[in-house]
């Protein structure tokens, strides 16, 4: 067998070989404060990447960041039932303001200092952004508000998992208020697009635009809807959702306007967001038995030169030809900017300042010592096909942007193929049921992958999907239309869901 | 009296004018949340200006990104002596993760739900971050660490002020980790520059670049350093600072190393911090009876176009016309990146059109209507001078960049002689407290401004101070070795400070 970077594989145990993929590309830690997270600067760098194409993509569409208060004050949160419901049971609480010494000279909550209304760190901010622009709205003329707000969020959570679920974690929050249904509808299907055109573009990843079910709705939502992936082990990720809250929050919160006639209406709100949980999705998707693969698009780095020389006449030949190159291949256009290049001159052995490039997942890694310039070539190795090859130094500044492109387009090819090849299209529960039994004992985890089924919202159904620990992911927007038989009730449907195990 | 936009005015009452600016440049909000802000759209993005500079400078310094948890255990809190005395009065503490319905049917934290430890809202993260490199350090090799975060901190407060003091505020935090106590040194001063560079050349604002005195040091800091500037009032305003924190955060959290010999070594550390304050600094340093001036090199646009038309046929001539200058402007470098120009085609009457740019601090207003397209001009306006003439429109694109330079080289030097012309070096105890003497019995803040004057440190010197509400803002830098005598104590001394009344 093959020695791997990684141990242990995906096909021997996929969920610590997600663990031990973070900690060999350095991406992040757990943190001795429960359930946080410490993102460490590569890790770091790929949120900021995503934050900076998203924001752009934010901006082109219309909006603006903002910023609002970290706490909600618990009658907020109340003012919308289902949405108080939703997050009572996972939230940080703030009671006091201050610390004294105890009896026993410890320092405690000081008993003086308790807050007479305590503070929820927020969950979510649907509450304390709509009592803004209650202030803010009067007229149709104020419509619509178009803010978004990059933001920590927590939500107490038991189990963690890095990335995937943290109490607290980082996100983006849009919040928006339209003067009618429709073109809050609109709203929300211009930003679940936003999300998968970034998910597919940047990510490299295929998702689903989908409708959420009845049960799975944001806490206060009309409708929700978002982008379904399937990860290597062939399990959904929810990696974006798109909340049309209809007049829920506006009521709740008194986001009212006088409309043209001067009659007094209340506002249609919209709320969206992707969060941290996009650098797991994004490593569950590319990532292999040596590590992080990074499409290049949202890579910190494109490629890493590492000089070889043996002795110090060797070096001062060596290291002048690799700044130059750097220069060179840095001042070539990628996409929205410009190719990003690091050298590795660190004095360590070259074996192993490549398999470090390889496990954070670089896209190209190229070798550089006097032999390679003699023949003013760099020997050239790319992350993703493991291909190793002498290029000319020419050939590889002009066409790296096409090489970059390659790479990214070829990841979002296999990706896509492995979710086709895992996806069936089931019309009977016993076909259903065998789709989702584990393959073996000790790996409940694989199973078939997604199933496109005829269904009915129900009781019924929800139990015995929870028996089997499957859930409804979606319901695709693109469908044929097609008359069908749910498979659980044999009830008449109109549309088929996307059944997979989720995270 | 010429009519201003913003009443009252600076001279009538200083922070009264200072909310009022806020207000009509719609820069942020209080919160319902107690001591809260809401930062709105426009103040932000003059934050995300700020933000995009430093971040850019932190890292052609060396330094990485890197998030941290929002929450720190009591106990490492605890772990430094002073830092703990510092921050435990005001902080707001989480003692519960539940929610859940009283014997009144309201919610309330749940008592089954109590934390074991209470969690602190970050004021400041020493104490975390020291725990993880404590972790991350083994060998000199591993050092120095560099590493920045941008985060939210809440210090509880109860008088707040926008921007300037409140509980929960935006930052940046550089904590950093070196083997020796030069390299510790070295970096902090490099960031002081770093600060007094950008105050300078970005918010076009005089700083001074001086050491703290004892009684004004960051709780567990060695030394600390700080940036000063004189606002509009002649108050001081600490625009940023930076702490050689010495052996202090590594002994309490057990940041080791083994040097080159094999000896387990104390690391040395350092923080700096600039934070949303810095968006009131820039408003108070250069703004005016008419609202907000802002220095080009921060303001989210420099430019606006103001088309010009009283029918259909006027307007299908002057919007492409606007459009296309719009096109050509920006495709001006400006500095690190090109013009941002904004069209403003709201159908509202001119003059409310102008002063809501005024008021939002502009650079420049450019009006076009059908007779200056006739003469291929615009009418173009400087907020910071209030100058209004005919341009050429090649002129225009082509002298931009210069234009924009002038504003901004302008605003520094009005903002500096503001500062020498309020500034004295006093030698008599009489001389300075007449300079600190109120003006009037109803302006109580307006006094002399900066006093340069020789001291010492001691609790005569601090009673006397605080009776007249006078502080030492800094040991500056920068100053002629002298000796001299204190002015309160007739004590020599080696050096002068500068004092000054506060924010």
């Amino acid at each position: 067998m093959a020695k791997t970077a990684i141990t242990p594989t995906r096909a021997d145990d996929y969920p610590e070989w997600y663990q031990q993929v973070i900690k060999a590309a350095d991406l992040a830690e757990v943190s001795p404060v429960r359930g946080c997270m410490v993102i460490k600067p590569w890790g770091w760098s790929i949120w900021e990447n995503m934050q900076r194409v998203l924001d752009g993509m934010f901006k082109a569409t219309g909006h603006e960041n903002a910023y609002f208060p970290l706490f909600i004050p618990l009658s907020f949160l109340q003012k919308e039932a289902d949405h108080v419901e939703g997050f009572a049971k996972e939230c940080a609480v703030v009671t006091h303001h201050r610390l004294k010494p105890g009896a026993d000279g410890k320092l405690q909550p000081d008993p003086a200092a308790q807050l007479d209304e305590p503070l929820i760190v927020r969950p979510t901010s649907e509450t304390i952004i709509g009592a803004m622009y209650a202030k803010w709205v009067e007229s149709y003329r104020d419509l619509p508000i178009l803010i978004n707000q990059w933001a920590n969020v927590v939500r107490w959570e038991l189990r963690t998992r890095l990335f995937l679920r943290t109490a607290e974690f980082l996100w983006q929050e849009g919040h928006t208020a339209h003067a009618t249904a429709e073109e809050a509808r609109e709203e929300t299907m211009k930003m679940l697009g936003v999300y998968a055109d970034f998910a597919q573009d940047f990510m490299a990843m295929p998702v689903i635009k989908g409708e959420k079910t009845a049960g799975e709705r944001f806490p206060g939502a009309v409708d929700t809807y978002s982008i379904e992936a399937m990860m290597q082990d062939r399990k959904a990720l929810q990696a974006g959702t798109s909340h049309f809250l209809g007049q829920n929050f506006a009521k709740a919160q008194e986001i009212k306007f006088a409309d043209k006639d001067g009659q007094q209406q209340y506002a249609w709100t919209t709320s969206w967001g992707v969060s941290t949980r996009l650098v797991g999705a994004l490593l569950m998707t590319h990532s292999d038995d040596d590590g992080l693969v990074l499409p290049p698009r949202l890579a910190p780095k494109h490629i890493v030169l590492l000089p070889i020389y043996r002795n110090d006449e060797e070096k001062s030949q060596v290291i002048p030809y690799v700044d130059s190159l750097k220069k060179e291949l840095e001042a070539q256009d990628y996409v929205d900017g410009k190719v990003r290049v690091m050298v590795d001159d660190r004095d360590i052995r070259g074996g192993e300042k490549n398999w470090y490039h390889i496990k954070r997942g670089v896209p190209l890694r190229a070798e550089i010592g006097p032999k390679d310039i003699a023949k003013n070539a760099v020997f050239l190795a790319r992350r993703d096909s493991g291909e190793k090859k002498g290029v000319d130094r020419t050939e590889l500044v002009s066409s790296i942007g096409q090489r970059l492109k390659e790479i990214q387009d070829g990841l979002f090819t296999k990706a896509l193929k492995l979710r086709e090849d895992n996806t069936r299209t089931i019309d009977k529960l016993g076909d259903f049921l065998a789709w989702f039994t584990p393959q073996s004992e000790d790996k409940p985890e694989i199973h078939g992958g997604f199933a496109n089924c005829h269904f009915t919202e129900g009781p019924e159904v929800d139990e015995l999907l929870k028996k089997h620990k499957v859930t409804i992911r979606c319901i695709p927007l693109d469908q044929p239309a097609e008359m069908g038989t749910c498979i659980f009730t044999g009830k008449p449907s109109a549309r088929r869901a996307v059944f997979g195990k989720a995270y």
